[in-house]
């Protein structure tokens, strides 16, 4: 089987400009992510990064084509990531590109566009320890994750959080404080996959927790495509009879794209 | 609109031998929960009580026929409940009738026998504070619950709990230990809708809490069938073209259950 | 109960442009669709209209404010409608507004925009029979629809159709043809409902039809908001301990929109 | 990575006295299903068949400890397994085994009791032509299967089925007289995936179609368990911050059984 191709994106702006956040992650956060993913995967995986201020975000269509998953930081910068490339993942997620989504990324474009409500909650940045908890254990991504998984200090995400209900509801988190959050959540959306996972701010190491790292490593290896072929659907006009000609069209077949 | 036909079942067992309990609830369990639905639904319900000790544990058949809601609270003695009941009962949410599992009814049989799974759970009762938040604003059963509800002393129960994933995910609650629960959860099982909520233990008075209360009331309203009459499906065999004679069978006409 | 305030909205471009689709439909589609509404519901519901060509397509934010279910059509112009409206009855929709979505309308920018899916389909206009099985018995929805119900003759839409997982499935067509189709599906979004039902073309006399009628009158009372507010869900930064206050906010709280 | 280890169960009833199963399956259900899976899976599967007639059915102790996906086939003579045999094969799919259930299975106590519900449908025997129709492209149990799959000659199943709504429905089927039937679904129970399809009576050569077995080698890779070890959730009782002694219990550990 070839390598899962991975592109993990990052807004990479905190790193730029706060000084706690460059000691905190002087490879940048794309940097502690990729590590985490390579560190699990291994050769399973090839794994490069890109980053807001590279051209097109580092996220061309040819870099598209060739990633079977993208992961996605972003926080401060929201709005400065091109229209043009938002659509450009859009389609490569429908067509079957698997999506891993961080944190505050919640308040991306990308993910605003595929859940199609206003992704809010509640937050508070004061060191809660966070309980991740288990509820889908025999789902791929909680594989070997401990129950609770400890993160001792991170900032709280409390619910609501305004999302469709998930396909599949893998974790729960509960802060110091008592909130709760639906941590962990996959949705199908065309084709391709999506998970959110909710831990993880600039301002605490989170991306150097092993288990936490394990986690992106499992969402990485479910949420990679099953096809070889990337297929957008389209509306098509369908004669009478039209499977029946002995030729039968594969569900990848781009011929199915004619509308 | 004829009123909702609500029966209130308790396994009576605790009330009858620990002093504490029958000081928190004189009226049973089942009293306090019948007052509950009638404080906040009127005369939109007829509401009755039954208990394990009545005859037949005071679920006839002509009971169950006539009920549009079964609410069901046990503990201490879920192996006393004969199988033939709990056949019916499972019979009656097939073909339509609510059901609301409360608390340590997780562990019923009529329960385990509708989700197909060990229904096993965390617990402790120690005292946590609860906190119920919920994360479907909108849905019927969440309408004026305030967010979160606070149960200020209750058992604990914790996660796994090993249910199907629900249909729908209502609440969510915290514990002062850390711990997080599915709450509020709903699934339909044939015709019937099952709601199960998860506060209340025999040793504190939660079911006398306004809000309480009121989560059972929207859940007996939201149980409550759309069909007035009851339909088991069942097997049938179908010449071609059956739906052709020009007289189409209602959804729920009986003649759909001859096999 | 005060009525339920529906306004039913279609783009209205065909009746002024053709002439097979003004003899089938001489009051609108929207006329058909609002007859069939009010002939199931009666003084159950308030009923308004509103087109395309009407100043803000007749969806005002006073309209908007007003409307507890709005119901949608169109086809041949979705690129007309306007951002601005579009923005409106979305924001509305998360807030708790119901919004039945019919046929063509599934390329409506405001159901693309809720989905966040392509929303494509196969099609054929070629007097397709259609039958559409309940697969969600029991379901408010359903209620009193025949088992199969028989459309003579309609435009066939068939899979994939390119949408999310439905919340809940509730009817699956089959065509002449061949073809299947998840007719009748749901989502929730935000605190608002939203229901799909796939009948009904310009040029066939679906919605006089009285089951396809009783559909959507049964669509418009699931789809009902309970809350009385509107409430747009909003990001919120929660201070430790903020709900110990011994004031709870109700899960409505216009103060719980302070970001 | 370790082979799955796959055990195809059969009733074998048929084959034993009926002429016309015999000849289109000399080598048994099992046999073809058997045949099927490793023409697909190769050495990535170790496949083993068992039958009714063998003792303890063929499914002792030791050879479900030994499983990793069991398919199950049965018809005649679903009242001649053993209630012993279910409860093991039971305990098996909730502590991580796969199981997946064919056709007439649907019937089995294994799925009952899986499901909660009775399971029914409409059903004939003539020769219906079915189309299988994918609706979820993207998952892996539809990978390389035509759109739609054609089966010449089968019995017709259609709606209702009586089931839980599936946690992801795959395929859904018309027949030649009309009806429809959700074909491919998949339901999670404990730890075990559950996938139930469709096709393949005893009277119909649907087994040796390739792309059938195709379905079913990627239904077999699906439902195949992550972790090592098989654990059935169980009750516990878990004193105040038992989580925080620095060693926490990854969610397949032992001891998290003992109540």
């Amino acid at each position: 089987m070839s390598p899962i191709r991975v592109t993990v994106w990052n807004e990479g702006v905190h790193e730029t400009r706060d000084a706690s956040v460059q000691k905190l992650y002087p490879e940048g956060i794309h940097g502690a992510v990729a590590a985490g993913i390579k560190e699990n995967l291994g050769d399973d995986v090839e794994v490069r990064t890109a980053t807001l201020a590279d051209p097109e975000h580092g996220l061309t269509q040819e870099v598209i084509d060739s990633t079977d998953v993208l992961t996605w930081w972003g926080h401060a910068a929201h709005g400065e990531v091109s229209d043009e490339v938002v659509e450009r993942v859009h389609k490569a997620v429908l067509g079957g590109m698997g999506l891993i989504v961080m944190h505050s990324a919640h308040f991306s474009k990308i993910f605003i566009k595929l859940m199609g409500t206003t992704c809010t909650l509640d937050w508070r940045s004061e060191h809660d320890r966070e309980l991740i908890w288990t509820v889908a254990p025999g789902h791929p991504i909680a594989q070997g994750i401990p129950h609770p998984l400890i993160i001792p200090e991170d900032e709280m995400y409390g619910e609501l959080f305004d999302v469709p209900q998930p396909d599949e509801l893998i974790f729960i988190s509960s802060f110091s404080g008592g909130e709760v959050f639906r941590s962990g959540a996959t949705w199908r959306r065309g084709r391709g996959r999506v998970f959110y996972f909710r831990p993880g701010d600039q301002e605490y190491p989170t991306y150097h927790q092993k288990e936490i790292r394990q986690v992106l490593a499992n969402g990485v290896r479910w949420a990679a495509p099953t096809d070889a072929e990337r297929v957008l659907p389209t509306v098509s006009r369908r004669p009478t009879g039209w499977y029946e000609t002995g030729e039968q069209l594969s569900s990848t077949d781009p011929r199915l794209a004619q509308s």
